[in-house]
């Protein structure tokens, strides 16, 4: 543990997300996201944790790219399934608290986000077991102070 | 994510847990527990966790030692300190769950703790912030059904 | 061996089994199975093992994947073989024990299976010596409890 | 698998037993056997075996060393256990079927089993639940024809 | 050294021979063989050893695949060498030893044999001298007894 | 590079530095330290930087052990030397910054401190060109808000 | 640290320039470039130095190819964007220390520039935080003297 | 070293001109030769030698390829270089000494040598200064007495 | 295979041999030599082979240690066994061709010899039968010509 | 090859000078040096070349230091040996050039030098026939300019 840092962050992820630059994508599973969809490598398991209070932690490190319309990306709801993914606010409601523009999101057909995810440059695999709920980051600029 | 597993408990710790045989012992670490004490290999990181829940889910799996009187160790209060590790009990809720004669355990003097880690077959890092934290479980006997 | 756990399973074949994520697939195949139908990794060896007593231990832990018709593979007798693979039965009963709708089967002629089982996430090498005894399964969403 | 070799052994294993030489030592220890006494390297896993089909299979490719008086090696029963380990006979009927001298065992202390297990070229792990069912096994020489 | 297998095999061999299923095919190639013709992993050295003694060895553990009509390839001679690869005569001695219908070799022109020697499953590096003395062979199902 | 993440560090430092535990010391060696005293992992090389800075990044970070006497150790000066090490000064500013105790340091004599190097958790190579500005910093307990 | 070797250059970096050849390429990256930009492997950290100090450095040692047009690379301006990147003229400057003939630059758009950064044989992460600040250098011929 | 062996092979290249064969090639570069044109793998450095007293060693132990036409290729002069590469006798010399037939050479364009280059077995980095010293060799057949 | 360098020696022990050096020990044992008298690493395995033709190819290669009185050592006959090691006329024979004042052997009793065994440079596994026929060789200095 | 650098120098030792820092030694040691003397890692080959040319382009790297009597480290003649080793000469020499004041030897025993050289950082591996001829040097502190 450091000081000021999330104490949920492992140490490798930590390192994981300081060569990430600008571009590079992070994608957050749920607790059946497939190995299929993600990268072949740099694969953090976060076990017993949901996705909103890593994606907290996250955010406070990483910024958003400002360069791109959407720096977020979802798993589109399929066309005949009635779920609404609530979950979906929650993310809004963290990412609001360190973006002033948002998360500016972009939902993403099924097929398309595991092509997606198997390119990012790291993955979370968590326990979240709300339905939808998988989350890629395209992480912005760092200017030091 | 396994049926009937708890999904707190990374792959890695699981295969860890099944090769402990009769007597190997589990080392559970709070947030400052320092590397000096812990196994050279098997340190399953299990950032943002507490001992209690882990500690739950292991019990759930494995078995005390019921050949030694004392196959739980705990790491003694200082002598000038007056804190009261109310934890303690906790665990010993925990395990009384499982375990018929509960957790029959030990004190061991700081440096002795430390350096009983080292031999253990597997360790758990966890952000606990509760002091005098740290457990050590020695595994039994499994009778398959 | 853990408590709860069919002593069967190797520990690293657990850790992958924990691992799979929803629609990853599990390759089990019999004693003759060649390596050119495996995938590159992930291949777990059940030497002087039927495949039944695998499967049983195997359908406990993993649900079969409900968005797809067929999670269920077997590899299709040849056209001009009359044997008929009584294991099947044998499949079907064991998965019947654990799941409601069954194995929901597709057979799939040999150079498909060959090709399909080299991208499973992981598989089994038995000592199997029924014929047409090989199976993919498809695992499904797990829900804690 | 192979022409005329049991199917019950690993490919791995079968590499361990060729390079073995006159004195190396094998351990079969039981399912709750403990990594503590077991060697660093060359452990084999052979979940869901009982010993005596192991040994039986085992027995078939290695003689017993007929220079030392004692090449098979047991662990004793405790001196207040009235177990009697009747497996002990199935693994005597084993060894009279391959050496015309038998098992000439003897029976070692817990810690100096232990000790022993430690220094052996090579270990099988099985999920044998019958006690003191442990067994070390000194290698002969092997005469080809 | 074990009892009743050729001590001519490496334990190395022994073990991939083992992996190998139905239709993995192994090459054993000449003092000369190219490493541009080899599989890029499962090369195993068997300097000073001449084919023939190696072919003996290693069919008295694998049987010839049945379901194909040329389980053995050979390198065929080139069009204008008016060579006459006697060795090959040898090779189909040894294997009447062990299969009831032969060898049914088929002769491959020198870059399609090499083309399919990238392909095996394992290859020997012999000392062989003879030319066109290069060998695949095709493994059949092993049926237990 | 992170928000809030002093650029200067690199991201496996990083990593070593949230590993660290209460007790784990960390060596910061000058750039003509010999490797004959640092441990013999973990050492990140940060060329081309003074230790100044890097302290400077570093105590944002980790506190100081509040449980001995000497949390911070420096190289003393050698008896015949009536060289000043007026970079210690530096040093105690920059903790002072962090630690309301400041360094509270013990100079430990050349060899002692050598051998104590060795047995760092981590240790950072530097280009510093100050004489005797070896430091190793013992790391605190870390309570998270 | 060596005599006459510039100390802010790392060991493996100064053993990568070595191996590099007439043609080879190197990159410098700022402090927010990608991962997917850089080579697979031989990526060095300079975390916490701006590009102008390592540029230095490294034509200290290394040539440019002087047998084409553009030995050195920039990443152009994006068409709409009036940043003008005066850390250039730095770059020039520091290569007309070494290179008679100066930079010869090119300026190549940015996704063109990503892809052939990919094709580098080295790479340096640097914490530069100039825009546009990222270049390619071509290595030519060393004439020992 | 070894009795009748030229001091000036490394261990690693013999082992490497041991397990070449029939039609498999050995580069040979100078000391600006590019990792972009090597193999790799494979790649021995013998720096502060010329190519010459390499070749030399080399010939006496590898025969040419007696099958093709040009069993040596060399790096054509650029169409507008006026540059006579002379160490070519020199080597024309040294292979005549080990070959009947000597070098029947073939001159390759520079980018067609590179890209052999990359499919050669091995490679040698060399510091030959001599321009166009760069060298291909393609092994033949040895034939032990 | 090389000109002029025996077709028996494995690439990888010819490689070993170059690298020995004055006083450094070849450890040749037979087909029964246990592994825990050998050395950890640097073990060649020349199944199939005796030892006298191994022998023969390596001292073409290795002068023996002019500088001790025993260079070679052979292990003693058992006080009470009758047996005559024959097979060491076979050794005097093949030295005698090489080295002008012949083995100048010394014999090891049993434990020593093992003993000695394992700290040898390298070793030879081979299939050899002959009783007592294990050797070890002293490698002299080599006096390029 | 690089700017400046002696062309002599392997990449890989060119970075372990680097990393050696005050007190680190680097021993050279001639054609039949035992691989026993060495250390276990960090061993570079030169082989075909002699010691003084390798001296003279290391001895521009690096100083030796100051702070011991005896920096330079040589082989002593044998009690009975009436060899001259007039290679020490060249090498004083050699030093001179870069030392004001020179070598400042000691000669150490053969079986102390051999110790000695096992504790090195690094070791060079010549081919150097002359006899007495190995070296260890003490590196001493570099002060950039």
């Amino acid at each position: 543990m450091l000081k000021g840092i999330p104490s949920i962050l492992p140490p490798e992820l930590m390192k994981l997300l300081m060569e990430m630059g600008h571009g590079d994508e992070l994608l957050i599973g749920d607790g059946n996201y497939p190995k299929f969809g993600q990268p072949a490598e740099n694969v953090i398991r976060m076990d017993g944790h949901g996705i909103p209070e890593i994606l907290d932690a996250v955010m406070q490190l990483i910024p958003l790219d400002p360069y791109v319309d959407n720096p977020t990306m979802l798993m589109a709801v399929l066309p005949d399934d009635p779920y609404v993914p609530t979950i979906w606010d929650d993310y809004r409601k963290i990412v609001n608290k360190y973006e002033a523009k948002g998360t500016r999101e972009i939902q993403l057909e099924k097929p398309e986000f595991y092509e997606r995810g198997t390119h990012a440059y790291a993955a979370i695999a968590t326990s979240e077991t709300a339905l939808y709920a998988n989350i890629i980051l395209r992480k912005g600029v760092v200017v030091p102070k």
